[in-house]
């Protein structure tokens, strides 16, 4: 492995000299594992559906682009035993594998929708797809690389466009991670913060640390101190403080889910964010690809929210620190009304005001 | 130790034949360790006023009207050395050891007011004692004791002030421990959530699990299990969600000091909680004695704020959960402005709305 692509947050793994059919073949995925970061650097191969669907669940891979890519790769994995010693699957096994594969890692997790949308994108490309097994394989793996090469352009795009919101000098503060580790690379939210330093614009960072798992002090301050930007962490209660004595310019978070009216499924903690910015003034911007809108649900209230083990919050990251009895309520997310968010970022422009019809308009172009 | 005491938050420890000035003489503080609950329920014995101090700046003993009664016995520990091995101390001797006890233990936290209040008590009965030694001891003593229990009766005037703004069939939420673990005992915004349900009310309670130390999840939690209250442990970045749901009828917290115009300094996180429950209609209340304000101080901007050691946000319990260079940012209290504080229920009456002439009228009483 190269250290170039140590850092990769997902990489599908296969010959060099393999052709795209080969590659599904005797490929496997291998994921940075967010679980132990930052104290430790390592990563989990995935060789089965079942692995992928684990690393997903365990949050070994999260963030809602980067869990699209990795069931994405985990359809090709779920083909690959018809091909295992030399056998030609038909067709039909192969759509069957490919749809009973789909619909397994749909249920690893069920807010982001872009695990839908790239599971749908490795089926309709199958049903699309030549009549030999092989061109059915290489179709399968160029349409996950597709996904994953995609998403590298969209979050510079989306990077650009949301650079334009920050102004030199700025303290931003960002919730969770959207950022490399939640994307191919780069990030949405942070990518913006990357964009607007490559632009040669000095920021500062507060991150969140966003309890119950820290995806802030764990994964974001990690990535941001790595990258060189001034980041300062804070526990997610202390945010409103800070803008209250004016110490934050701007907000800019990701999203797991976008409801066509623009209402913004984010992890837990994100409205709370959103309602304070509102109340001291502070622009508050969601940044994501059109891959996490889903135009099917009218209004955020249709989006599931997922409920997680009570243990994350009882025993933290070491010792217990709660009554083993004692009732708790974990949900994974909130929903953010639309009317809080100042603008949406997308890899076509900024959605702003944030309305049905202004989130149409840019679908259509 | 008898089952009754066991779990006193404070306790000076005695023989039980001793008269007022032999308590002082050979006594000790006994206090809950709180930093090792709900895991451990284990007692720290304080003899010297270094065994005080620490024990405040360590969070052995937490809570501002618990922090006072705490100095105030450190103050009889710091004389008591004067009367070793059958010593009688000069009054000169006597009131240069309280003075010189007092300004140290000042100095061991600075944003709860009821620490330096207690002290003021402690000095002000020195001075106006008897002039024997043993006048002045005894009349120590008789000040810590009166100190502490004073705390009792106030808890409880305050839960029935309080009681009277809870409706059957109440959810309400809570910040942090203002409970019996913050006081003598009873507590003062938990103490309200106790006379509530002795009044006959049924209630829930959301407790905020309170970072970085998390005295919600470790103290509430554990005190209203304990008491038979129904209580669910939530993330600080939940209670907007909930709120938004509908599911929190008021809020209760604590103060570790309140300036003249009512603006409240609370365990960080407090201000979130206000400006959510502003934003979403519902009343949020502040529940502490008069010897929590500070009318010296005009306003919440004076009010001196704790920072304390950012390793208690990098490590947590247990395990590193942030990068070992990144820096961090660890307010221990924010102030919340008086108008966003519904009423401030004290054991005289309730303060509302909010203003520096209520409060003002509220003390002449």
């Amino acid at each position: 492995m190269t250290d170039a692509n140590l850092y990769e947050t997902l990489r599908w793994d296969a010959p060099r000299d393999a052709d795209a059919a080969d590659e599904l073949k005797c490929g496997r995925l291998v994921l940075i594992d967010q679980t132990l970061l930052p104290t430790e650097f390592t990563h989990v191969e995935c060789r089965t559906p079942e692995e992928v669907w684990r690393a997903i669940k365990r949050l070994v891979v999260r963030g809602a682009p980067a869990i699209g890519i990795a069931a994405a790769y985990g359809v090709c994995l779920g083909i690959q035993p018809l091909f295992a010693d030399g056998k030609t699957p038909t067709r039909n096994e192969l759509l069957e594998a490919v749809e009973k594969t789909a619909a397994y890692l749909a249920t690893s997790r069920p807010t982001a929708v872009n695990l839908f949308w790239a599971l749908d994108r490795m089926k309709a490309r199958a049903a699309a797809s030549g009549v030999s097994a092989d061109e059915t394989a290489a179709a399968l793996m160029a349409e996950a690389k597709t996904i994953h090469d995609e998403d590298r352009g969209l979050c510079r795009r989306i990077g650009r466009f949301g650079a334009s919101l920050v102004k030199d000098g700025d303290a931003l503060l960002t919730h969770c991670n959207a950022g490399a580790l939640a994307t191919a690379d780069y990030g949405t939210a942070l990518g913006v913060f990357y964009a607007a330093r490559e632009a040669g614009k000095k920021i500062r960072v507060y991150a969140d640390e966003t309890r119950p798992l820290l995806q802030g002090a764990r994964l974001t301050a990690w990535e941001l101190a790595a990258r060189g930007i001034d980041v300062t962490l804070i526990c997610d209660s202390m945010a409103a403080m800070l803008m209250r004595q004016k110490k934050i310019d701007a907000v800019f978070v990701g999203a797991d889910r976008i409801a066509a009216n623009g209402d913004v499924a984010n992890k837990i903690g994100t409205y709370s964010v959103a309602v304070n910015a509102r109340a001291h003034g502070i622009p508050f911007y969601v940044a994501a690809p059109f891959s996490t809108f889903d135009l099917t649900l009218s209004d955020g209230n249709q989006i599931p929210i997922e409920e997680r083990d009570p243990e994350e919050i009882r025993r933290g990251f070491g010792k217990r620190t709660a009554p083993d009895g004692v009732k708790i309520y974990n949900p994974a997310f909130d929903v953010t009304p639309a009317e809080l968010v100042s603008g949406i970022v997308t890899e076509k422009g900024i959605v702003s005001p944030v309305t049905a019809g202004q989130i149409a308009r840019l679908f259509e172009k």
